[in-house]
């Protein structure tokens, strides 16, 4: 139907390249540029140059950043003595959002699966393993996606971070707050009821 | 947290203009575009000046086109004496889908609606009396959408064009093919009976 149209197909096909969008959503989305003017198109598409052109990943922790370093790991009044190692840049940002946690990052960029080929070499764990020797470290905090990919992470990295004589904490498990203990998975409560707080 | 970024802030927020894409959904789309090969970015961002620097309407019927005139009304094989007229390039599109119609269209771009100020001289209904003089046309076929907007404009024009003497007919009301009579609303139920046909 669209082979007269070529760009308009072309841009419905690209759109259908991102993550969760669909055909009808990408056809959704060029007819609404279609009618957005002019200069709202050029931004979206010089942002999305701007954007591969500029972001780069942090040299020391990995996460995005605009220039050597990112914006965390060049602030000096961070503790330098808690790493926080987490999966993606997401999961650094909702940390961050929590405003609980005042320390470095490393950002591994994925999680071990062997299924799927990944080991340690093909995520940022060669490097986290020089920072642990070049910086002064004593607690490691394993903030990885509690699924089986994150929590294999979590063990690999423990083990190897006990034998250098480190402190290795892994985030809380249990029950989110605001809610409903009746919905809570099984496997959630089980880790609360394990991890119970004295009072 | 974004402020260290502000090129990567700025893609989340053009792709955050786009309907039904929040603000989670565009940070989404962003990480992934981050992890898009350069090539990739570089074809969507094209994509877009493309389609907007070549794609424009028919300047007979206003479906969109890549030149004066869209493929349907360049096509000498369509029957001219029916006219399809539908609210939306995409509903258009939908009804060439079924290839239930070898007729041309007309694009209306918009349906009546006093609430919000749109009135005939707002749609292509100016354009659309000017084909009616101009052209052989004997039957109309309403296919705006069944929506309280739609079957005002379907009324307005079904009035006018029977005053010139032409055929006008609707798409028929009934249940979906593929539906389940128990889930289907008590309004198309009744327009389905009221509208039965002969076996």
């Amino acid at each position: 139907m669209l082979t007269s149209l070529p760009t308009f197909a072309r841009l419905e096909a690209e759109l259908g390249k991102l993550p969760g969008i669909g055909r009808k959503t990408a056809a959704r989305l060029a007819f609404h540029l279609l009618r957005t003017s002019e200069q709202d198109v050029f931004a979206l598409s010089e942002a999305l140059l701007e954007m591969r052109r500029k972001v780069c990943f942090c040299q020391r922790c990995f996460h995005i950043a605009e220039s050597e370093l990112c914006q965390i790991c060049a602030d000096t009044t961070r503790e330098v003595k808690s790493l926080c190692i987490v999966q993606e840049p997401q999961d650094l940002l909702a940390i961050e959002r929590s405003r609980a946690f005042r320390g470095l990052y490393h950002v591994l960029q994925g999680a071990l699966s062997p299924l799927d080929g990944i080991g340690p070499k093909d995520l940022k764990i060669p490097q986290l393993m020089e920072r642990l020797e070049q910086e002064q470290i004593e607690e490691i905090i394993l903030a990885t996606n509690f699924t089986i990919e994150g929590e294999a992470t979590a063990l690999y990295l423990s083990k190897i971070c006990k034998e250098k004589g480190l402190r290795v904490t892994r985030l809380a498990h249990g029950i989110p707050t605001g809610s409903d203990l009746e919905y809570i998975d099984a496997g959630t409560v089980q880790q609360a009821v394990d991890g119970r707080r004295e009072l």
